[in-house]
């Protein structure tokens, strides 16, 4: 697969989205320097494009492989990850103290995008062990992190996170696996745990599990769980490795997409772990690090869906079919008014998408670091609200675009093993993962919105009608229409907010029906919001990237926001007629 | 898989949807009893249910295998075709001079959803053999009807369609297989044919090939093009096989889904073969039976939908996660409403898209027999209306509904081979063979909307509001709700009919543009009218498909229904926002 990081319009989104200039200005980063973010992204970008999307249709059609002596990687994967090392690529928004470059987040978020676009397979590994650095900075004592956090770090070993198990997904809850004390400070972790991505590997020679399991006297269900550390080898005072744990990957799921990312079954039997954090809190130790696991899948979308646009317009640039208007002959397919139809769409959703993680991102930055309590509060619920946008929203477009980038291709597009096909089957875990798109919508509609009164939504429709007057305070015809579509697409969202903090309080079961739907519309005018204040910020400026930013914000407002008032009824009137009716529509 | 087919609501919209009454009135199928609907689909139904579902995983995870003796089928397949063909299922809806039923053709269509949920993969066999029957049935000779229609139509010998080529997809015009007269009446064929289904297999002793061709002389482009017949085994004059010809599957695809369909690469090396109809006019002959392959890959859009929704549904009901209201323990996930919600959108859509097809298929049969001409007339500008709509919405909602149905799977749906997951692989190819979706799109405003001035949607705009009055008139407040929302939706869809008509003519490119927008909206009121006439149709009576029907009726209506009227800015405003910015939007 080829793959080219469109850096123009990253740039523009860091900065006008992604606040990289506040995010300095809190003087929490001494070490950024302006100047760096475009060398930065334009060397990230060459790790993609020139190293890891040449591995990602190698990596489908050859996954990882177990064997008597693990899990092997797909060939060539090995040598890419040493390339992300030692290009330091793991450390950049991580603290110093613990070797990182202690950079803003949306920067690093920009990179990571990069990765997942050229080669969502192999991301998934740096992802996987952001999580387990997050949960140790956050909760490990001063030992464990002295131990785990500069090898992590570097890159020098990866982390994985152990939560499902058979009967426990969405509710991990129900998990089972068991922590039995050692007498001497560690633990014997025992039980099965499924789904775990890079849960095993050959290409770093350390592995640091993050395992969820009961304590013998832990009470039933969620208040019942704990957070342990289990290296795949243990850590010597001096730093060196000692013996290997009595964990291993028992069995790879055959899956239909990332085959590059080995997703596998774990086996603890009586392995020795530490307990991070208080015993029986470790499903509130996993949440402290939610937001950021959420926000980087949604980033997955951003990425795999780009990727999906980059395919599609070459190949509709390459195929000819047809005549098309002023053309003679056969013709690319790109002439095709319903073609560029389709790429229009998946370019505004792709924007979209974009913007909302990375203003999810800012807000995760400004929440930890703004000098002001008040600002840092906002921004924190700005985050939380962002969070199930970012990953729902952001996910549900990439499986549309990837989808739209298969139709272009025709019959290829079915062919297993050409780049859009792999893009789509590689899309398809992302609504499920981390989550899945109908827990977001639960937890939007349920937490975000019932928050301090509903503040986060109402401080949200501040902004957007904001940005809308901005754009009619232009004056100039496009904007005057994006404004027009934006104000009146917040009223409607507006109103459906009204309804469903009532109904939440009143019916719940009425509201919960219509979650999803409510996410759909809160996403598609979050998504018009930023492509508008992305278009406004250096409007009037001629160059292409200005010019796009209008052009992606206008199509978006015609085709998505002019959607929204009737959209309401989706989520009102439709749940009413789903109680109203109940099993009738859903048994067969 | 299983696989239970609904047979009360298909009997339901084969009764008043498919309008099974007023074909029998006509006069053309003497061999019709009414009472023997009910044990014809009870029967087909044990086919589909007892036979092929429990094959569909097999060809799934062993599709069909290309050797040395050319292709052999999944184990099974041929036990299972032997069944079908001595049911007598594919020659249903034939006629009797060629040994067929001589029954109308929306029971044949309610046979095939069947097949097709059941197996989407075998039933590509016998819908390619339909096809070839259909091509010979018009255009052959009377010996070249004697030679192949018998055995084709006992299913003795099965039938494939060779258009596409490398170069020639869509643009079928494009081909470059060459047929040279041999001088005796026949042609030596010579080229290559590409994703051709079922072209070669071992299930049966003899396959009739349709070829399409260039003759020596023939114009460039689509008026050049020939059709002939190409038997595997030539025809002896008694009957029996002679010769083997010289054409061969050299490859099969290796695609997402339909494992079980082989998918072939035909090398025709002057291969022998007969014209069929007159020179150079191949290409009519083919359009001649597309209006009833399009219409049966719609179906399978409705069989595979239906197959999803069902697997959807027993998994719910069996996988326990989490807590639900009024329920102790962990709950089945059926019990949560967002996967509620999920659900009845699947089965919504699919019996709009099984009502779509049906009617369709009603249309098709009263435009060929009914004794009047004027109501001939008006029955195939509904045919030709309905047939992109059965062929590109139902696919697109088989997409959406098999796409739920991994979701509600969670983890376990991206599981390669689960029944979820080789669904959504299956369906994927439906909405791009038999013409894209995006040439549905322009064959509807392109050519439907603009025959005899637009009669054709102006009469269904009729119809529609008719059904909205008869809801109203039911004074019941249900019925009243969904004449509310039908209404305003046949306002949206007059004036969005309205705009494109006028466009078409004024600026193409735009309303081009504006196409896919215009056939998803003409599709949701279409889908909206058939639920709610099958809703009308027994209404008052007190079982629990009548009520299911108004339900199904009712839910549309709000989720769907209620958003078209701001469906039209994404046709209308959105496509003249599109060519404003032009390449800004289709460019990366």
């Amino acid at each position: 697969m080829s793959y080219n990081a469109p850096l123009p319009q990253i740039a523009h989104t860091l900065a006008h989205i992604g606040r990289l200039d506040e995010i300095a200005a809190t003087g929490a980063f001494p070490n950024f320097d302006p100047d760096l973010v475009s060398p930065i992204l334009e060397e990230a970008n060459k790790l993609a494009r020139d190293v890891l999307a040449p591995l990602n249709s190698i990596g489908h059609k050859q996954g990882a492989k177990l064997t008597d002596n693990g899990v092997i990687a797909t060939p060539g994967f090995a040598g890419a990850y040493a390339q992300y090392r030692e290009g330091g690529w793991m450390s950049l928004s991580f603290p110093e103290e613990f070797g990182g470059q202690g950079l803003p987040k949306p920067l690093a978020l920009a990179v990571m995008e990069m990765i997942h676009g050229s080669n969502m397979a192999f991301g998934l590994c740096p992802l996987l062990s952001m999580g387990a650095i997050e949960a140790i900075l956050a909760h490990g004592t001063d030992e464990q992190k002295q131990m785990y956090l500069p090898k992590l770090i570097s890159g020098e070993w990866t982390g994985a996170m152990n939560l499902t198990e058979p009967q426990a997904g969405s509710d991990v809850g129900a998990l089972k696996s068991k922590a039995v004390p050692n007498g001497d400070g560690s633990y014997a972790i025992s039980g099965q745990k499924i789904y775990i991505t890079w849960g095993d590997h050959d290409m770093t020679d350390n592995i640091v599990q993050l395992v969820l399991a009961r304590l013998p006297d832990a009470p039933a269900g969620s208040k019942g769980i704990s957070l342990f550390v289990v290296p795949k080898f243990f850590v010597n005072p001096d730093g060196s490795l000692g013996d290997r744990n009595t964990f291993k990957c028992i069995g790879l799921e055959h899956k239909m997409g990332i085959h590059g990312s080995p997703t596998c079954v774990m086996e603890y039997s009586a392995a020795k772990g530490w307990l991070v954090g208080q015993p029986n809190k470790g499903l509130a130790a996993m949440f402290t690090m939610m937001n950021s696991a959420r926000l980087n899948v949604g980033l997955e979308g951003v990425g795999v869906a780009e990727a999906a646009l980059q395919v599609a317009v070459g190949y509709a640039n390459d195929r000819k079919q047809g005549s098309a208007p002023g053309t003679e002959g056969s013709a690319p397919i790109i002439l095709h008014p319903d073609i560029q139809r389709s790429i229009a769409t998946m370019a505004a959703n792709v924007q979209a998408s974009r913007a909302i993680c990375y203003a999810c991102g800012a807000a995760a930055e400004l929440a930890e670091h703004h000098p002001d309590a008040v600002t840092r509060k906002a921004a924190k619920m700005r985050e939380d609200l962002l969070t199930p946008l970012a990953k729902a929203w952001s996910t549900d477009r990439a499986v549309d675009a990837t989808n739209n980038g298969v139709q272009i291709h025709g019959g290829m597009g079915f062919m297993s093993e050409t780049a859009a096909a792999q893009l789509y089957l590689d899309a398809r875990i992302l609504p499920i993962y981390e989550g899945t798109n109908g827990i977001q919508s639960i937890d939007l509609v349920g937490r975000k919105l019932s928050m301090d009164g509903g503040a986060a939504m109402k401080a949200m429709l501040v902004d957007i009608r904001q940005t809308a007057r901005d754009a009619r305070g232009t004056n100039q015809p496009k904007f005057v229409a994006i404004a027009d579509r934006l104000m009146v697409a917040t009223d409607a969202l507006e109103e459906a907010t009204e309804w469903m903090i009532t109904a939440m309080e009143a019916t719940r079961e009425t509201a919960l029906s219509g979650a999803t739907a409510y996410l759909h519309l809160a996403g598609d005018v979050a998504g018009g919001h930023y492509l508008t204040r992305a278009a406004l910020a250096e409007h009037g400026k001629q160059d292409r990237e200005t010019s796009r930013s209008l052009a992606l914000a206008s199509f978006f407002a015609e085709d998505t926001l002019a959607r929204a008032p009737s959209s309401v009824a989706r989520i009102t009137t439709a749940s009413q007629a789903l109680r109203e009716s109940g099993e009738l529509l859903w048994s067969v």
